[in-house]
């Protein structure tokens, strides 16, 4: 990066990253996808992902009270309203709860997200920190993971389908909604930072705001990794299949 | 927790939580006592932990912006005194440069704290932010650790010196400074808790808070034992002991 780059080889340097740092690489995710997991791994990757859920349209708040233009408000505030959804029975979060519903999670359990483990609230709450903080170019190139996920979700559902017999098309229906979603705000937010970046430092953090956001995602799988894969250490306090699974 | 606790019942209950919650019980910090780790492992350690030392006083100045009491902030003010030093060749920091120094990790790589795991860099995050925005109750129960630490250090000082040969009594000067600091910080505010916790919500905040940050310290080591132990997977762009000590 010693120079100016234009915006498709901006955009080339992102897409570099993802294909180095997005979690779609990650042990856990290989193995979720591979049939390698039991139910109780995969319900606690369903409860700590619940945790990352709930966080988004607080995220996204956070970035919608940081811009000036209403126009930029208007294309940004529809993430808000795919996840809440018009009612309490619709929008992702919601389909996020038929997955956990689907696993046997209580659903009061999940929504306390009392064990969640620590390491999650900590990467999670990282990213809203991070988008309150940073400039408003930064907090929208760290949306810019959005631009791997159909490709990952692809291949997670199918995987998911043919491997597990407790997972069913009804139980993974968040992720049917997800792909034209993420298709549709990862354009808008690809052309906003390729128009925006348009000095060497301001291309420098957006690289770095990818590479932030892909931690996050990174982490998340790590902690699971380690406290229900191997070697399976869970931390004081936090969900465990054995006692808090009926 | 039905009713009001007695300060020696809060204080009990206190000790119940580091007993049981503490890091001196996390299988990292066994395995280092021991002598079950790999001088890479104790590297990757140190250059993590260097990432908590850095923030204790910028977590500090926080909690002393917020205190309203000149009493208060005297008392408080030491403890960044402790850590800065007079000078750039003493304080607590600088005793762990120490640490890194004798274990031949570059000073500078270990300042610019790049190649620390996200996972530690988002857990201290949590601590810093937590203190900034909960109550000052809460910022200064969250300090409770300080309780249990001398005990533990005296284990790992005695463990370390007797199981690895690169680890000398100078590089561990850190920890002989310590534990009469961390005494007497304690001991302050452990009094601070029991005179003002004199509700049933705020002594359940207190408890709460040292349950917080006793997460805080496990979730380092569980990125630790992750990414250095077993499975051994480092996250992309992490320090990586084969590739990044000459």
């Amino acid at each position: 990066m010693t120079g100016l780059m234009s915006p498709e080889q901006l955009e080339a340097a992102l897409r570099d990253i993802g294909e180095e740092r997005y979690h779609h690489k990650h042990p856990f995710q290989l193995e979720l996808n591979s049939g390698g997991l039991n139910k109780a791994q995969i319900q606690a990757w369903a409860l700590n992902r619940y945790y990352y859920q709930c966080r988004i349209p607080i995220k996204d708040a956070a970035i919608l009270s940081r811009m000036e233009n209403a126009d930029l408000r208007r294309e940004w505030r529809q993430r808000i309203l795919d996840h809440d959804g018009i009612s309490d029975d619709e929008g992702g979060l919601r389909r996020w709860i038929a997955l956990t519903d689907g696993l046997g999670l209580d659903r009061e359990m999940v929504e306390s997200t009392d064990l969640v483990l620590p390491a999650t609230k900590f990467a999670v709450e990282a990213y809203v920190l991070f988008v309150r903080e940073r400039t408003l170019l930064e907090a929208i190139a760290s949306s810019l993971t959005e631009l791997f996920s159909p490709l990952a979700i692809g291949a997670r559902v199918q995987g998911m389908l043919a491997n597990y017999d407790f997972i069913t098309a009804e139980t993974l229906a968040y992720f049917e909604k997800r792909p034209p979603q993420a298709t549709r705000d990862s354009n808008f937010a690809l052309s906003y930072v390729k128009e925006h970046a348009n000095t060497v430092e301001r291309q420098q953090a957006v690289l770095n705001s990818l590479i932030f956001k892909c931690s996050v995602l990174w982490a998340q799988l790590d902690a699971l990794y380690h406290a229900y894969v191997a070697p399976g250490h869970i931390p004081p306090g936090a969900f465990d299949p054995a006692r808090d699974v009926s």
